[in-house]
Parts: structure tokens; C-alpha cells; sequence
């Protein structure tokens, strides 16, 4: 069995949880928390424990997997992390990716471990797609849409408006793109043509809702790029029909081959109930591949670019090939 | 640079030559064939050399792509080639997969180098996107659906047929079926309710057409299953209208996460204009793989199960992380 521990207990946590209670090859050691653990009660009761001891625990977790967020938790606590354990992260600040591999990759080698960061769908299985999209067809176009989904940090970003109780926005990927994309024509997309921004906002008692709407469409890098629509709803209607978290998108890679130039469009797409727990199973599944390459003696940082996929299922080379290929 | 050698110059080989003059990192050295070489120009002006004179070229090419078919060349070519070479091949009778593959590696080992088998799109990116999808939702449902696209094999059933001079079949995944897995609705699926078959078919003078259509419609494994439809057209139309190799398909995993329930799509398709040149850029990309990983030691026999996706990409790792992740 592979002994994994959690680190942080929100959505992704929660998502992890459940991910490893279906495998049928890995068991749950506990969860670590910065807050008191006598305060958390997990969805399957498994332990809970202070993340300052963790570092008792080396010999228990075969791979720990952290939950927190790429903004202010993963750029020290997976370099912490790294230090005594094998780890997958989900770091997805693109820009930091360079920066952040680098310093996780020296605490890994370091002390003999193996981490896998930015695992997930994007960055994950989405930048996969792209990368055996230009492998395989080197004379091409890439794109990537995402949605119909919640972007969190555009809610955030609508939440910090003076007047605004609460938020929640859609990005929502424009059909016309899409389908042109898909005929394979190769279209040259500005960023307005290729999304949309849709809004559901609660507004406090007596707030000036056309000064909100104005704010939110003209905030630089969030919306004013965008076509955007605002919806002013109540609390309730947004705790009813807007609490869920799903996300998705389309990764294509077009291009052509040949000397007469034949057209080939693959196209990758994903729709998610639930954006934290697909991330997790993602993480999840990565985690099985870390812990059987530690065995194999491969240490330092790696992306999914580096992990042979067979690494990731639970049976064996020889039940792949005859079930899979 | 890359050296490269071609086994057998048909589409397949055809759509190398192409995708490897594209590589800026790759050169083709020759092409191998059974014919007699001075009666084979080759699009490129690329030397070419009679099959049984690869031995003398051990130590000028790196790998070699096998372009034969998996009916009849493969079986020997694959494993007499990998006693001298790393090589690559397209082995697609899903069933003799096990038994290629022991046979390649066995030749391979001995000789210490590296093969992968069954490169293509399927088995390839198809079978690729089962494992990815098995392992990151266990609990779910597979699909394959082929199409819209010409299947030699049908094609050539019905060429056998007595009456009949010429044919092109076209395999169609059924729209309606197509509709309910995306929508996550986890359907059963008959044969029939996911495929239809589509002949154009050319008659001899005087044949009997009625007997030929029978005949088509109930011919076991191939057509009997299906809901099938024939065209008799002329020999100009076939040529005028079908003479193009198109293909695709999408793979589909759809399942459950968390103790909810929440529903996932993963969804890849291909489009294809020319399922051969497709073909064969997977082959030069996997080419490229083989290259590295024999550099780096590597023996034995592969499949793409097991090649790491940066292996794949002209780019380095640096690169990769910076540009794709």
C-alpha cells in the first residue's frame, strides 16, 4: 500500500480524501493542518495532525501531497516539504513555474526525494496536450480555452469592490472561436474574441450597483479585456444555483502534414463537476507514479513532461498492453 | 542530428519521409525496400538501398521506422530490425500486441537497443488517453468511437467480393451515441448503436448489385453487425470523391469523484485528413524519444505507455516548463 499524507484541508484536501479512499493500492495516513487539530474532524475520520509535526512522521508517508495555494502557501511549503518527504504539488502561478521548480528540484536532490509540481489539469493534463500537440504535429497552431467554469480569482477580485456582499464568475469560452478553431482554420484570436465574462453578483443594501458594474467591466487585466456581463442577484440566489465549482475547457493543437498540406485537428476537452476534485484525483494519481519511481531511485523535481504515463495506473505494464493499447 | 531510416516507402513511409524533412533536429539517410531500388525515386531524392543491405548500415542510422503493414511485414521486419537497430513500428492487431511485443524485445535486448511498438493514433494517442483517463477516474466508463473515415480493411472486404472492382467503406460513430457519453450519462453501447458503415462501390458490367449489396450487409464481423448503407457508383466518382484517407475518432472517460458523485468528461478527438501522414508524424516524434533514451542507455521493448512526453519534444526541459506547463 502507498502511505500518503495531506497537507491542508480545504476543497483540494477534501477532494484528495476521497481520490485515495478509491484507490484500491494506497491508504491514507492523516491530514496536516496549520490550524489546531483537535478543531478538524475529517470526512473519514482519518487522524489529523499539526503540520509542524510532520517531520516526525518521515517513515510513515511514502508520498505527501499538498492542498494549499500557489499564491502563499506552495512557494515554502513545498520546498519545506521536499526536505522530508516525496511530494506532489498543484503550483499554477505559469510565470513562477521556472523559480519555483528550481527551488523545490535543490530541497528534493538535497535529501534524496522525489517531487512532482504543477500537477493537475492546467497546468497538467492541459499542458500534456500541448506538448504532444507540437511533438506530433510541428507545423501548427496551439489554443487554449477554458470554461464554461468559476474563476475564483475573478470572483475574488469582484468580492474587493466597495458595495459587493459576494460574487461569483463564469468564463465562458465563445462558440464562433470554438468551431473555428475546430473547421481548422487556424484563426488568429484576439483575447475578446476567444472569452466571455459572465458575473453574479450580490450587492450590500443601499451600494451604488452602476458604479459596481462600471468598476468590474473596466478592471484592468480581470474584465476590460472582456465582452462582460453583470447580473445583480440576491444571497440567496447565488448560495442556490451558483455554489457549485465546475471547470473545464479545450486544449487544440492544428496543424498540417504532408507535402500537399493535409489538416489535422486534435482536440483535448475537458467538463468538471467539480474543478477541486478532478485537480485532486489528478494529484492522486501522480502521487502513485512518485512513489514508484522513489523506489526505482529517482530523485529531484519532475512535471508531468517527465513522468511515463504507464507510472500512473495501478496495474502492471504487461495488463496495459494487452487492455489498453 | 538524428539519423534516420525508412522500412518500406507506401503511405506510411511516404508520410515519414515528409514529417521527418519537417524536423529540424532529424535527417533521412535511405529508404529500405523489397523492390529493386533503381525502380523507386523517392519524393525527397533520398537514397534508397534494397531491404537486405540494412545490416551494412548499422552505424549510420539511429533509428529505424518500420513501415510495413502489421498483417504480414511486421511480425518478421520488426524483430530481424531491432537485432541491428532502435526501432520504431505502427503493430496494430490490438489482439498479437503480448506476443510482438516479447518477441521485439527479446531481439532487442540481446542486441542492446530500443524499440516501441504499436506508434500510431490507435494504438497510440488513443490508447494513451485510456490509460491517462483510467487512472485519473477509477470509477468510470471507457468509449472508443472511429470515425468519420475510410477503413482499409473494409474496404478490401468488399474489393473480394465477386462483381466488385473497386470499394471504399467509411466507418461513422453514431451522433446519438456520441450525444449521451459526452453528456456523462455512462450509456451501454451496442456495436450497432455506435457505428454505422457507409460503401461506395463500384460493380462490374453486368453484375449482379443486389447480390453484391446482400452480400455486404451480411458478411459476418465485418458488416453483419452494423446498420450498413451502399452506394454503386462509377469508377470516376469513386476516384473523383474517395480518394482521400481520412480518419479519427474520439476516446472517451467519463466517471465520479467525491462522495457526491460529481460528474467528469474527458474527451479526445482527432480529425484527421490524412490518417496515414498522421500516422507517421506519431512515428517520427516517437523517433525522436527512442533516440534519447537509447543515448541514455535505455533497452529493451517499449510502448508509448512508458516513453516520459518530454522525449517527445524537440525542446528541452527548461524550455518545456517555461513555454508549455
Amino acid at each position: 500500500m502507498i502511505r500518503i499524507g495531506i497537507v491542508g484541508y480545504g476543497n483540494l484536501g477534501r477532494g484528495v480524501e476521497a481520490a485515495v479512499t478509491k484507490a484500491e493500492d494506497m491508504t491514507l495516513v492523516g491530514v496536516f493542518t496549520r490550524r489546531d487539530p483537535a478543531s478538524l474532524i475529517t470526512r473519514t475520520k482519518v487522524p489529523v495532525y499539526h503540520i509542524e509535526d510532520t517531520a516526525k512522521m518521515t517513515g510513515e508517508i511514502d508520498v505527501m501531497i499538498l492542498c494549499g495555494g500557489s499564491a502563499n502557501d506552495l512557494p515554502t511549503q513545498s520546498v519545506e516539504m521536499a526536505k522530508n518527504f516525496n511530494i506532489i504539488d498543484s503550483f499554477d502561478t505559469h510565470a513562477n513555474i521556472p523559480a519555483h521548480f528550481a527551488a523545490v528540484d535543490e530541497a528534493s536532490r538535497k535529501n534524496g526525494h522525489i517531487s512532482i509540481i504543477s500537477v493537475g489539469w492546467d497546468p497538467g493534463l492541459f499542458s500534456l496536450n500541448r506538448l504532444y500537440g507540437q511533438a506530433i504535429l510541428p507545423q501548427g497552431d496551439d489554443y487554449t480555452f477554458w470554461g464554461k467554469g468559476v474563476s475564483q480569482g475573478h470572483s475574488d477580485a469582484i468580492r474587493r469592490i466597495e458595495g459587493v456582499l459576494d460574487a461569483r464568475q463564469y468564463t465562458i469560452p465563445v462558440d464562433e472561436a470554438l468551431q473555428k478553431v475546430r473547421s481548422g482554420e487556424n484563426p488568429t484570436l484576439t483575447t475578446r474574441q476567444k472569452h466571455t465574462r459572465e458575473c453574479f453578483v450580490v450587492a450590500k443594501e443601499g451600494a451604488d450597483t452602476g458604479l459596481i458594474e462600471k468598476t468590474i467591466k473596466e478592471m484592468p487585466n480581470y474584465f476590460a479585456d472582456y465582452d462582460t456581463t453583470v447580473h445583480f442577484i440576491s444571497k440567496e440566489e447565488l448560495d442556490r444555483d451558483h455554489s457549485g465549482i465546475p471547470h473545464g475547457g479545450t486544449v487544440f493543437r492544428t496543424g498540417t502534414t504532408g507535402f500537399d498540406g493535409n489538416k489535422h485537428v486534435i482536440e483535448y476537452k475537458l467538463t468538471l463537476e467539480s474543478n477541486p476534485e478532478f485537480t485532486s484525483s489528478v494529484l492522486t494519481a501522480y502521487a502513485r507514479a512518485a512513489y514508484r519511481m522513489a523506489k526505482e531511485g529517482s530523485v529531484g523535481c519532475k512535471t508531468v513532461f517527465d513522468i511515463p504515463p504507464a507510472y500512473l495506473h495501478p496495474e502492471n505494464g504487461e495488463w496495459l498492453r494487452k487492455n489498453l493499447l
